[in-house]
């Protein structure tokens, strides 16, 4: 098989990820934090080191910002309804996922908040900054954008967005599910409020495990209240991270196997992945932009660093999940069609109907694999 | 080690749920219902085939109304937040875990709702019933109890509870994050509405992963939105279950891990598993209440039946934590003191101050195991 759908998750897995996730399952199965005997104390350390690594990777101003949750989405469900009070006002991209779309919109139709979807302008951050600032009204209380597309790899300005979000007094979240072990993220540089993301894509860790990050502390309200080891007495949620966004007992393999998900990305270096990736999408791209029967969607002529090594067309004549079946069927390539979750994106780039096929290599994907797939599709 | 600490989580896992869970990272690594290639939908297949395991073991309506939740902490918050609405009233009992008392506690003071503490009675059914009834008023909307105590065993009768939460017209949740893989549950004879468990505990699955059983349907307000992959185009969370309340990317590796546990589970029956661990603590039991220092907590001379395998007790001046240390670091035990994040539970036993130290075997203790306990107690 030719895999080339890691921007749903990647395969497959480093070794050592498979290993901490075997190792976790076999020898570290105790609940930690919970327990004074030896055993659950190391388990305990075990996760503190995982948070250390993932605060270092992302410049996090402390281990203790660093929130394990199931996932992305759960994530951003954090932060939406952790923070967004009444009356409150959202400002997103129009690029978003559902994970952020549709908790937007669950609470828009309860009658708490309002949001305003910012058109991205594809090769000019100008007019998108602008946008973003002409969808703020006083009410807005948070911006929330992708880092890079889900169906299209492209970059948005997000540093400057954030930059645009503070000078209101406005909080910004960043939605690093394709971005994430892709483009460098520095919690203290860009000054991001919250950074949630996946583990299962390009942090290479097991599906089933996510984070949130927190930069400037909110209090965020608990989503998921439990149990948590600590101040069990009281009912309340404690008031300390990451104690009160963790109820109940740990995915401890999805977290020790992110970590070593982590450590790979970190020793191989993230901008020597991204322009490994980034070569074999380039190559692509300058080929298929030439065929007639495809349409690249979303891509500018390239410029170097703003997009994240994904790559969406569609073929004249067929729907995109059909072109997705073929290719698996007749040629044992993995690529995905459809809408990506992402509905506002194919909105905003007409493929709505049609959805797109969506390319995206790893680390692991291999020049003769891309070269194979853009054999096949010129002969579609 | 001697590992007595089986209802924080169990260990060792069987050695089909750590191949499982292997196999899972290793080669099912794919995004399921989410691409139209071969790996996505064996994934996809895979996941439908647990839920067909997990649905015969509880005699669910449906493999749909098996919903993955990452523990039993979110299985009981997404009960609690998608089904009660401002007013609601909701009654549970006095030994209840955080899980439980935490989110309702949040709701309360969030001037939402209001709920009550039934009195559980040990050794009289009767007492314990009419004090659920006399706390229901015209408001209650919900009865939410544990299936047994996660402090001293008791099993609460909750089969008597549901029918008298029906007789009123109001729902009724199982805790079981004691219970599952320990009582058989029934959802269609006992009728429960909810069942949330956790996949860590006697179902032998891995960290990270739980249930919620759902009976009747009442379109729970899913507590995480986000992408499912279906239904893309709509900004609503599709109204039918599992996708309804499963947003995100599922932990593939805790679903199939699962999955070999509860096969475990049918394989050796979850009676001979129940009498074998029973058998272990009704020895433990009757040797520990003739030690004078010991005092046995919650538990009357044994009944078959109606305790899950666990044995509570205070040792005279000491505090239960220190117990659980020095067995650890002397004598190599696990076992847990403190409150087990239960402060309900040890108000109503009246351990509050003292909490106690827990002991749980699994289906993997063995009788020399707990017999070294007994020698290293009784010398206390």
């Amino acid at each position: 098989m030719i895999y080339l759908d890691n921007s749903a998750t990647t395969y497959p897995k480093p070794p050592q990820v498979i290993r901490a996730v075997q190792q976790a399952v076999k020898s570290y199965g105790f609940n930690p934090g919970r327990g004074g005997y030896r055993q659950s104390l190391q388990t305990a350390r075990m996760v503190y080191e995982a948070r250390e690594t993932i605060a270092a990777f992302f410049h996090a101003p402390s281990s203790e910002a660093v929130i394990f949750t199931p996932g992305c989405t759960q994530a951003l469900n954090t932060v939406i309804k952790g923070v967004l009070h009444h009356g409150d006002h959202v400002v997103i991209s129009s690029l978003e996922h559902n994970a952020v779309y549709r908790p937007l919109y669950q609470l828009k139709e309860m009658g708490e908040i309002t949001f305003d979807i910012a058109d991205v302008v594809i090769g000019n951050d100008e007019a998108t900054l602008s946008n973003f600032r002409n969808a703020i009204n006083r009410h807005t209380r948070l911006i929330l954008c992708t880092h890079a597309s889900n169906v299209i790899g492209y970059k948005l300005p997000t540093e400057r967005l954030c930059a645009l979000a503070h000078s209101y007094g406005i909080m910004f979240c960043l939605d690093a599910a394709q971005s994430a072990g892709v483009f460098p993220i520095d919690m203290v540089n860009d000054a991001y409020d919250y950074v949630c993301c996946p583990g299962h894509k390009y942090l290479y860790g097991p599906m089933g495990i996510g984070l949130l990050l927190i930069g400037n502390d909110n209090r965020i309200a608990p989503l998921i209240a439990g149990g948590t080891g600590s101040m069990s007495a009281q009912p309340e949620m404690p008031d300390f991270y990451p104690d009160r966004l963790e109820a109940g007992t740990q995915n401890i393999a999805g977290i020790l196997g992110l970590k070593a998900g982590v450590d790979f990305v970190m020793s191989h270096g993230i901008e020597r992945i991204y322009q490994k990736e980034n070569r074999l999408i380039e190559g692509l791209y300058r080929t298929l932009k030439r065929h007639d029967k495809l349409r690249i969607i979303g891509r500018e002529d390239d410029r170097e660093g703003v997009y994240a090594p994904v790559l969406a067309f569609t073929v004249d004549g067929t729907d995109s999940e059909s072109v997705a079946v073929k290719l698996s069927e007749q040629f044992n390539i993995a690529v995905r069609g459809g809408l990506h979750c992402a509905p506002l994106a194919h909105k905003a780039l007409h493929t709505i109907d049609s959805g797109v096929v969506r390319v995206s290599p790893s680390v692991f994907t291999s020049a003769d694999e891309t070269a194979y797939l853009q054999r096949v599709l010129s002969r579609m």
